[in-house]
C-alpha cells in the first residue's frame, strides 16, 4: 500500500517513487509479578524514508529506518527482472529482505498482527531479516521458489575486521488449490549459516508482547563460541473468501565449540476474518502478507475495512543449551484499514514466560498495543 | 516557505511534497574572561530531509534532522482535518511539534532571530519541543486553542525500560484587535509533566548566545530525583503594517523528591521592522512565526526583503534549587530574505552570565552569528 | 549519471531532483603473512539519499550518507551561479566537496577504480574531502580555478568546544591542447590548514586495497600536538579518443609542537581504455572524473560499455615523523557500464606494505573487489 506518487517517463521506461513508512505504537503491560514489566509508553516503532525506481528491467530500492536516534539501512539493492526457464524471475544484489517463511518474508507493516509470529522470531538467523548479498526469486502460476546467499547486514559491528557470517537460504511454496474463492498454501524453508569468528556469542531474547517493553521477553542463555547454525521452517495456510488461517513452525540448532548444540523451536497458529468482506492480505504469489485493498475508504466517505484476528504463539528455548526459557502468548487483534495506505491496529496479548535467567520463574501478564500506521 | 515542488493528483485528493531544510551558521564569541568561551566556528545547525502529503482529509509528515553525525526523527505524524463545533480542527497522532508559546510553536527556520527566546528556553519541559502522542488544534477567526498529551520523544534513552514521562499541554490565543493594518495578540499556555522514573535528574543549561558554543550557557544546578514539573507562559504581541512587537514570559517549577522545588523563569521583549515594507512573519492564525512573503525576490532581479529586529532576554534559575545562575542577552538582528525560501541572518549579541557552577561569577562578552538558510 | 527524475517548473525557473546513490562491494584478501588481513566480506560502501534543486541562479543540495548504522551529512550547500570577469563562476556556501586534485575532486562513484589514488589519500587534510565554509569555482574554455575556506566538517567531535580547524585551498588546471579528439591536462593545488586546539594528534592509515578490510593499511605513526599542515599536488593527464592517462603527485607536511615536522608523499600513475569506444569520464572542464555516457545500454538491448584500466600507487610516510611506513599497490580494473546510471566494477590489487607499527615488516598480498553501483 502506497500513498505517495509514482513518477514515470512517457514510455514507462523510467519510474521513480518515494518510499516512506510510519508506525506509531502505544503499549501497556499489567499483571506481571515483576514491577519492571508493568510499564507503558509510546514509541515510533518504524519511520522510513527512501526511494525506488526502475530503468527498464533494472530496478533499485534504497530505504533507511530512523528510530531511537539511529539510521539503519534497510532495502538497498539493485534488481533485474527476466524470464527464466519459462517463468518470471527477479535477481537482487545488495541488502534485501530474506525469504524466511510467511511472516519472515513480509514487511512488518503488512502483517495482520503488531509483531511477527513465534516461528519466525525463534527461527531467524544471527544476520536477521536483511542480508547483504544475492537473491533469486522465481514465480510460477501457483508456486514460487527462492535462493539467496548473504553476508553481514550493513552496520554489523564485526564488518571489516573479520570475515562475514554467511547465510545460505532457500524457500518454496506451492498452492495445491487455487480458485477464485481462495487458495491453500504449503511451504517450507531451510538455511545454513556459517558464523564469522567475530560472533562471540548468540544471545536471543525475543519480545513476547510487542517490541516496546525491553523487560518483557523470553530469554535463552547466551550460547558461547558458536560456529554455525541452521534452521528449518514449515508453513500451512489458506484463504477462503474473507477468511484466512496460517500455521508456521520453525526449529533452529546452534552449534557451539564449547557447550554443544542449542536447540529451539517456535510455533504459531493464527486465523482471521475481514468483517467488511475484503480479500485478506495473505498472498498466493509470494506466500506472504501484502496490503489489503479497502472497498470503502474512510477518505472517500466510507467506513474503511475491519479485520478480526487471533493467534497462538509458543516459544521454546529449553533444548540443549543452558538456561533456556519458554513462553506462550495468545493474541486478539482488531485492525481498521482506513484506506489503502493507513490503518489502526489493536492487539490484546495474554502471555506467559518461564525464564531461567534474568527475571526467572513462571510469570503471567497481559499487554495491549495500539498502532497507527501509514505507508507512502 | 518552500522551494520544492508539491505534486498533486488531478482531483487534488492526493498531494505529496519533499520537505527539506538547511541552516548553516558561523559563530564567534569574544570578550569573555574565560578563554574557553572565546571560540569561533562554522556549523550545519539544521539539515533535514523528509516528505509530507495528504489523502483527502488525512495527512502525514515524516522529517529527519541530520546534524553532528546523528539522525533524529522530527515531524513524524498522521493528521486529520475536520470541522468541529463549527470551527476548523486538526488532530495529530505521532511525533509532533508542541504548541509552547509564540517562539516555542514556531519552526526555528521561521524565527526572526537565530535562536528561540528566553521564555521558551527556560519554560520547555524535559520532553522538549517534540512529543510523541496526540494533539488537537482548533482555529477560529481571531483565536486558536490546542490540547495535547505526549510521552517521550523518539530516541529518548529511557524508552522501553521504564514508563514514559507524559506532558499535558494546553494553549490559547486571542486577537482582540484584527484589521487589515494589523492585529493584537494575547495568549497563554500551561503544561503539567509527570516524570518517568527513568529521569534521574534535570540538568538545564540553555545557550545564551547561539547554539554552536558549548562553553557559553546559563547554568542551573542539576535537580536530582525530579518527580514532576509544570510551567505557565504568557504572551503579548502585535503587528502594525511593517512593524511587530512580542513579549513572552514563562515560569517553571520542578519538584524534586530530595531537594524541594526548583523555580526558574525567563522573559523576552522583542520588536522588529520590515524595512522593505513586507508584512512581518508573526501570524494571527496560529500565534506563531511563519515565513515572510518577499515583494521583490533576488532571484527575480529585486533586492529581496530586509528586516531589522532587536530582543532583550532574561534567564533566571536562582529560585529554590541550589547553584542556579542567571543571565541576560541583548540581540540586534538584520535579516535579508532573498526570496520565499532562503535568507541570510546576522545577529549581534551582548550577553552576561552569572553562573554558580562551572565557569562561575559575572562574565560579560559579545557574540555574533551569520546564518544562511533554505527551506524546500 | 542520474536515473532519477528532474522536476521542473514550466518556465524552468524551479528545478528539483532526488539525489541517491548505492555502492555494494564484495572484497577478499589473500596471501598476507598476517591471517587477520586474509578476510573477506560484503559491504554497502555508500548509500545516499538527498535532494537538489535550483531557483533561478540559486541552487541547493542536501545529501546524507547512510553506512555502518550512521548518518553522515555530505553535500549540504547553497550555490549561486553568476558571470564573473567575463567567465562563469559558481559560489558555494555550506558543506561542499573540496577541489583537491583529480581524484580528490571526483565523486567516488565516478572514479575509474574502486578507491581514490595514493596522491589524494596521502595529501588530504585533517578535515578530509568535505568542508563547511565557502568556495568559488570559475570556469574558462580550457581552464578552471577554485578557492575555498572551510572549517570542520559537520559531525566533527571537536565542534562547539574549541575553535574550528580551517583549510585554505586553491587549485587550477589548464588544457594546453584541447581538440575534438582529446585534450591534455596540467594542474596543481595547494592548501594550508590551521589546526584547532581540539586536534590532539594526527593518525593517518589509508587503506591500500579497498575500504572494507580494516586490518590492511599503510600506517603512519601518530603525530602528536599538531599545529598546522600544508600540502601541494601536481596533476598531468590527458584523453585521446577512447584512451586516457593520469598522473598525480602530492606531498604533505605536518608540523608538530613536540616532534618536529612529519613529511609524507603519494604518487599515482594510471591509464585506461574504453574498449567499446566511448569517451572516457575524465573531464576537461573541471579536471575531474564524470560519468561515462554509454553508447549501447544494456537496458535498451545493448552490451553496455567496457573499460580496462590499470594503476600504480605509492604511499610514503617515512619522512620526519617516527614509525612511518610505506606501501605500493598495482591495480587492474575492468568496468562494465550497464547504462548511464549503473555499473559493475572488478579490481584486482597486488599490494605491499612495510609498516613500523601494528602488523610490522614487509608484507605482500593480493585483494580483489567486486562493486555494483547505481546513482539516481
Amino acid at each position: 500500500g502506497e500513498a505517495g506518487p509514482v513518477f514515470s517517463s512517457d514510455d514507462g521506461f523510467f519510474t521513480f517513487a518515494p518510499a516512506g513508512r510510519l508506525l506509531v505504537d502505544y503499549t501497556a503491560t499489567r499483571g506481571s509479578s515483576d514491577p519492571g514489566r508493568n510499564i507503558n509508553g509510546s514509541r515510533v516503532t518504524d519511520a522510513r524514508l527512501g526511494a525506488k525506481g526502475t530503468m527498464g528491467a533494472l530496478g533499485y530500492y534504497v530505504q533507511v529506518k530512523f528510530t531511537d536516534g539511529k539510521a539503519g539501512l534497510r532495502q538497498a539493492y539493485l534488481s533485474y527482472s527476466t524470464p527464466l526457464l519459462g517463468h518470471h524471475a527477479v535477481f537482487y544484489l545488495g541488502n534485501f529482505f530474506k525469504d524466511l517463511g510467511i511472516d519472515g518474508s513480509s514487511a512488518a507493516a503488512n502483517l495482520p498482527f503488531m509483531s511477527r509470529d513465534a516461528a519466525t522470531m525463534v527461527g531467524e538467523p544471527v544476520n536477521r531479516y536483511y542480508g547483504l548479498g544475492m537473491q533469486m526469486r522465481m514465480y510460477g502460476d501457483n508456486w514460487h521458489y527462492s535462493l539467496s546467499v548473504s553476508g553481514d547486514a550493513p552496520g554489523n559491528a564485526s564488518n571489516g575486521s573479520t570475515s562475514d557470517s554467511v547465510v545460505y537460504l532457500t524457500r518454496a511454496h506451492w498452492n495445491p488449490i487455487k480458485t477464485d474463492a481462495g487458495f491453500m498454501h504449503v511451504g517450507a524453508w531451510y538455511y545454513y549459516e556459517h558464523l564469522s569468528p567475530g560472533v562471540a556469542s548468540i544471545n536471543d531474547h525475543p519480545s513476547i508482547a510487542l517490541d516496546f517493553n525491553e523487560n518483557l521477553d523470553v530469554k535463552a542463555g547466551a550460547v558461547p563460541d558458536p560456529t554455525q547454525d541452521h534452521a528449518t521452517g514449515y508453513e500451512l495456510g489458506g484463504v477462503y473468501r474473507s477468511f484466512w488461517a496460517v500455521g508456521e513452525y520453525a526449529r533452529r540448532s546452534v552449534d557451539s565449540a564449547s557447550v554443544g548444540t542449542a536447540r529451539r523451536h517456535g510455533s504459531s497458529l493464527s486465523a482471521g476474518w475481514m468483517i467488511t468482506g475484503e480479500k485478506p492480505g495473505f498472498s498466493s504469489r509470494g506466500g506472504n502478507w501484502q496490503w489489503v485493498r479497502v472497498n470503502h475508504p474512510v477518505t472517500s466517505g466510507g467506513w474503511g475495512a475491519f479485520e478480526l484476528a487471533t493467534r497462538v504463539d509458543h516459544y521454546d528455548y529449553r533444548g540443549g543449551a543452558p538456561f533456556g526459557g519458554d513462553g506462550q502468548s495468545y493474541t486478539l487483534g482488531v485492525n481498521w484499514y482506513l484506506n489503502d495506505w493507513s490503518r489502526v491496529m489493536f492487539n490484546y496479548i495474554r502471555w506467559h514466560t518461564d525464564n531461567r535467567i534474568g527475571d526467572t520463574g513462571s510469570d503471567w501478564g497481559h499487554s495491549f498495543g495500539l498502532r497507527t500506521q501509514l505507508m507512502f
